[in-house]
């Protein structure tokens, strides 16, 4: 039996327990900069990689899911963040859960919103929309494993 | 007297002795991800917010500029690196110099390309072309001042 998550609106509010979103709106300063011709929004997100590890900045090209999508595995990154931004204005979608017996919330991400998944939060890889999209990828490079796969005893089912 | 400054390419061989070009092409290592549905492109620059701060990540919101255009500034983050990526594959100039006395080179950045500058390197702040383009920032945030601007005895001109 599959049962159906419902996208919801993409808020910091509704996705403060597992990390930040990034988009202009939740910068804890906003500055003029360059002369006033630039306005900087500063500080977005907890970019951790750990005491043992460096940040690394990666780059995915992702072919686009159809919808509806059957979440069958999340995975987490326990030893630093990781951070995803569309490189324009692509809508792609967030599937992160409290743990792999919980039930996972769907976001849809939208206007060029971008998450920063907190050391050791369960999500689903990258669920691009509508068109090959370009992400940049904010993580971690160090030594250990990072990275814990879980096949899901119950699939999901992301809703049109 | 001003100079004009004749606009290259940005290479990666070129920018190399500043920092790194931020695109595919130069990854250290490429490998699919998300069951071969995303390629992963690692690794990209050297993302270095020195002994004593942590990586801050921001962005950018910054008006178009018109060519020809003065270069009387440069600037330089002694503790740490700096890298801005466009969200979208917008076109940029990026102004380095080896010194503030030395003569600068202008680079175009196309195709989405980004740039880090590594700690200390001298260079323009940004200068956007044809549109309002807003940029990701990958810097550093941590004690102590990570400003030094110079104006320059010599103005420079970008050439269009």
């Amino acid at each position: 039996m599959s049962r159906i998550l419902t996208l919801q609106p993409l808020t910091a509010a509704a996705f403060a327990r597992f990390g930040e979103v990034i988009e202009p709106a939740q910068a804890r300063r906003t500055f003029p900069i360059n002369a006033g011709t630039a306005q900087r929004f500063h500080d977005l997100a907890r970019i951790d990689p750990g005491a043992d590890g460096r940040v690394a900045l990666g780059w995915v090209q992702a072919q686009p899911r159809a919808l509806p999508f059957a979440v069958r595995l999340l995975e987490r990154h326990p030893r630093g963040s990781q951070a995803f931004v569309p490189l324009g204005p692509a809508r792609w979608i967030v599937v992160v859960a409290d743990s792999p017996e919980a039930e996972p919330l769907a976001f849809l991400a939208e206007r060029g919103q971008g998450v920063n998944y907190a050391p050791g939060v369960w999500h689903h890889p990258l669920i691009a929309l509508d068109a090959p999209t370009d992400f940049l990828v904010i993580d971690r490079e160090g030594p250990g494993d990072n990275c814990d796969e879980v096949m899901l005893a119950q699939v999901w089912t992301v809703a049109p």
